[in-house]
């Protein structure tokens, strides 16, 4: 760190397998990329290209290229995996996938319904395949709201099927899944999940601050992140640590 | 593109004269410039240096030079145009254009009050100096809402006097003109415009995720949509193809 | 300027004393610092490196190398001085600006409560220690709403221990302080903090597009306003005098 402050807490270092930050790139240029980690790449633990990005991206080999260099994994969003389920081309993405060098997977069911133990089977197959798989939970679709005890059983049941984490589904603008439509957390549920499911395996997608700092009281300055824009890293470090005006208290020694 | 995707929906192609990207540049870096074409290029159809930004843009002709190495064809914001003739300088304004290679111009009426009739003279004298006119139709100004025939009548008198696309005026933040105070879409208003313009003539600004999507829905993937954020090039054009979860469903062959 | 425009009001240059620009930097690559400042360097006057970013922010050094290449200066947020403050690492902190050669300092209260008479005794303290200090007036804690006599009666006590400027806090959002939760303008008052305190002593912080049209309309196109995002720079210059919608007409001779 850069100045000798007391009292900060203790974040787990990179390659960390908890309190983790994944970030979302919707399409930045390959120039952004080399420069957003200039600053903060000891805190990009994970890369989404989120949803379909992937596939109009000009000169993605060269982006996935700077990525790699910087020792960070990239995976592809959900989306663009169920646009290849649902058109039966799977094969054709698992292969997509090897070309590119890419190896975390994303299984998702956010915009296809599918049965969830063919879910489980894809994430089974793509463990085989020598895959790291993220899946997700959750629909995108906020008139389908799911029970805690259904929110715990697929996790449980994905992370036996083989997903080193499951993702609370939010949505890029955070409104949907775990939040209301007001981006407000459904705190019963989140709290619900954890009764049975690790904190330490689960990636809550938190793109608003208040998502943030909800997760930072409840769970911890290592708390796994997910979503989070480019431009939003160093301030989200600043806050996991207590130096921004949120959770300046939070770790303070009060006597 | 970068993957064999089935049963994505054909887009036009560059240099297009339907299914265009406007981008809205309100004083993008140099670098920045050359950053999101490196990914983005091949979207990006017209770019607009917003409403007065390139009166104080520093080092403008370097940036005019790397939209033009890229062919991207770039227009002042119309608000320029307006400051112009609201103080008897369009000569100076013409001159400026010719001075720094600029070949496209926008002639709106958003912040002024001129005589219809007097803004074709203006439309049919850029046309004349060998300009390509974009002319924007509704007031910037949210008490000013125009019934869907004067829309009509001024987008037909426009088109004749040789502007070559018409401009919905929504403002940067899109809540003004072709949408409610909100940023609803007036719906009415567009379907009634749509029963006398060619949609390959109009150019949709539609700042908001939600206003592209119903543009989408509406007239397919390749409708002329304007005012798009620089980082938001790619994530639209995902969209455009039904790789978004807001348009996954769109282009599905339904068995 | 770029074009011959007449009846543009008359901006005071750089290196300004009044009519600043202060820019909000909460954790920039290394190429967006250059990419912002091609083309916007002119109009901006002082950055603040954002709340606690400064501790985190990887290649510090490097990226403070830039500022001062340009004649920028740079000074860490507020939030980061208290972190010292309340860890009894004053010292500490004074000797940590010294390496880096940051010579202006931000003393603010905002997530700490100490006695005001204290305040002004760091603000001595800095000043005698050759540094140029800004102080912050206003709680980030919206329950904590000050009398405008308090504002007044602080803002004079802070000026006379020697603070070059007093700012008007805001927080990022641009909600709280001299706003209401809304982000409203508290206008009683500002109007009243202005019966007693010299407008080029203050630096309003206004993140939000109508809260600088607010002020711009009060005190003209050389009010001081500070916590502007990077992207912003060169709308909120091209609104100061006139180019943009909001403001078009507020410096035409109208005859």
């Amino acid at each position: 760190m850069n100045f000798p402050l007391k009292q900060i807490p203790e974040r787990t270092l990179a390659p960390r397998s908890y309190g983790l930050t994944m970030v979302m790139d919707k399409g930045m240029g390959i120039v952004d990329v080399k420069n957003f980690l200039s600053v903060a790449a000891p805190y990009v633990d994970i890369v989404k290209l989120g949803f379909g990005t992937a596939y109009v991206t000009n000169n993605l080999k060269e982006k996935l290229a700077i990525y790699k260099e910087n020792n960070i994994p990239v995976y592809f969003g959900g989306t663009l995996f169920e646009a290849f389920l649902v058109r039966n081309q799977l094969d054709d993405y698992i292969a997509a996938m090897k070309e590119y060098g890419v190896d975390l997977v994303e299984v998702s069911d956010g915009s296809i319904s599918i049965d969830h133990a063919e879910k489980c089977r894809h994430i089974e197959r793509l463990v085989k395949e020598g895959f790291k798989v993220l899946s997700e939970v959750g629909s995108k679709d906020a008139s389908h709201v799911m029970p805690p005890y259904k929110w715990i059983e697929q996790m449980s049941a994905e992370l036996s099927a083989g997903s080193t984490y499951v993702i609370a589904e939010a949505r890029e603008a955070g409104n949907i899944g775990i939040y209301r439509g007001t981006g407000e957390v459904r705190e019963g549920l989140v709290q619900e999940i954890l009764t049975k499911i690790p904190a330490e395996q689960i990636l809550w997608e938190a793109p608003q601050k208040a998502q943030q700092l909800y997760f930072l009281e409840l769970l911890g300055c290592n708390v796994n992140l997910g979503n989070i824009a480019p431009a939003e890293i160093i301030p989200l470090e600043a806050m996991r640590i207590g130096l921004r005006g949120d959770t300046f208290d939070l770790y303070l020694d009060k006597k």
